[in-house]
């Protein structure tokens, strides 16, 4: 959420040379998504014709080998008709950089703000785009494991350990009930494929109630589709600490995403499971983050908490609560 | 350099409506300026034309009860041609705003960039703006003073104290040496008038050689204008840590600002001397942030040694080694 990497404008302006995009005009540091350092930077033509585009420098959170998985999704999004925004090639072909003694690339610029406080109707808009990203991901036959899959959670559990109960007392025990309950249950051989993994308002771009982008695929990985929308429906649908549901913005949500892609009986019935998933995985994240990094480095740690009051209205809800009449 | 005060995009939004600019399509927090929260803003209005805009936030280095001094000096400046923004005023005529609880302001997006490694081209165009900005402040009647004037070297010195020795030995008594020699040479009763003070090559904006725009006038107050050359001349003709000066640079900055401004035989020869002031203004301040910011602060704490280099320079030079031949 900050710049890591300076890049002198004149380093950049040669840069931009690589690419049919005219000159630079304007660059400025953004403090926006993942731990990757990214200007908004603007270039014109001769002709005056103007252009922006995301300049974005990969710090060690983002593999330099996914690169090419996340590039090949959002073309293939895009040419199914999802507002994503695609890596740009460079004169030779190129999307993958060096820039600074970092990977770096250029993306298209889209506009729309990202809602803090979502209505029913951007919550269903949210619901359909995401529905119709994994309409769109069908066919798309590469694959990337989710590092924070059910075998990803047991092992941050076990790095965490006992420091869980200095976040609060009883959690670590509560978090291996948890996981106990998830092996249990979770649903066998369910629909998958690649998935966005992180769909925060943040990452959706709004223009009044329409989606006018979805950004930050870095966490797109091969999983379970519902699961998806459980991760959405979890940062959607709840005030920032957890303690408030929002059932309206929750049943809107689940309407926009059958609009556009349908559940099966069998997706009702396990989505609140799926959602205790969603809720457990943002939990042991952010507790290992609060446990690991330091409470004065840049960036700001979230409080694991309020992910553990998601998870306890989840483990309490049924099919009906979570999907309406 | 951050973003200090994250504002809803609803309530942005929401702000933008008291101006006459349509609603809010785009909203981008971004790492610039002193120690405010800056937002790099687009709109656009019903018949699909769309602006940018620059919102600020105003944290605590800024006084709110300075920024109508700067808005009435960007005013005068823009209405004689300078290439300044200007404070946007709202449909009620009002500039100065509240917003996340903060003072805040609507300022004019400029495009350009910002030179790292200015060439001579760029470094006489700077001079030749800065020049064109002393001419054109004439007739502007307000008066802000300088808090970092001579009075205020001296009172900073006296709160780093000997904690000055810890950067470098010997530093404090030779900083109070510069003091003396200072006090004993200063120019009595130069020309002056409403100087910029903070003319770094991060605030001026550029395409090619030609300057776009000169912004971030948060340090903008009255004092001598050959001093404010002097301010320039330190920040754009040295390499960053000081220990290289460029003289192409710095002959060509001051054959731009004579073109446009000139300057008077009284103020070639005290010009070693304002530089000397200039150099230790920056040793000072950066030595006291030095000094009293946590290294684990937010802000980047830069070299004061790299201010020293300078001053070191300048006490060596001759006017006719700054003016060229």
């Amino acid at each position: 959420m900050a710049v890591y990497t300076h890049v002198p404008a004149e380093e950049m302006a040669e840069f931009l040379k690589r690419y049919d995009t005219g000159h630079l005009v304007s660059a400025k540091g953004i403090a926006e998504g993942v731990e990757n350092s990214n200007y908004l930077v603007e270039t014109q033509r001769e002709d005056g014709t103007s252009e922006r585009f995301i300049l974005t420098l990969y710090e060690k959170r983002v593999d330099e080998a996914d690169l090419p998985f996340f590039m090949d999704f959002l073309d293939h999004l895009h040419a199914r008709g999802c507002k994503v925004p695609r890596f740009i090639s460079d004169l030779e072909g190129r999307k993958l950089q060096q820039l600074s003694g970092r990977p770096a690339c250029l993306i298209e610029f889209l506009s729309g703000i990202s809602v803090t406080e979502p209505t029913p109707a951007q919550s269903e808009a949210a619901g359909r785009a995401l529905g119709e990203l994994h309409m769109a991901a069908q066919g798309f036959t590469q694959v990337r494991r989710n590092a924070l899959d059910k075998a990803g959670w047991h092992d941050l559990a076990d790095k965490c350990g006992d420091h869980l109960d200095d976040i609060a007392p009883g959690l670590s025990q509560r978090i291996e009930a948890e996981l106990s309950f998830l092996d249990a249950n979770w649903p066998a051989d369910p629909p998958s494929g690649v998935i966005h993994a992180d769909l925060f308002p943040d990452n959706v771009l709004m223009n009044g109630d329409e989606v006018t982008g979805l950004i930050d695929f870095y966490f797109s990985c091969t999983d379970i589709t519902a699961y998806d929308l459980a991760i959405t429906h979890g940062a959607w649908c709840f005030s920032s600490d957890g303690a408030t549901y929002h059932a309206d913005r929750g049943t809107a949500m689940i309407r926009g995403y059958e609009a556009a892609h349908g559940m099966s009986d069998a997706e009702h019935a396990a989505f609140p499971i799926l959602c205790r998933g969603a809720a457990l995985r943002f939990l042991l994240t952010r507790a290992y983050d609060w446990i690991y990094t330091p409470a004065d480095a840049l960036v700001t740690r979230k409080d694991p908490l309020a992910y553990l009051r998601r998870l306890d209205f989840y483990a309490s809800a049924s099919p009906q609560d979570l999907l309406g009449a």
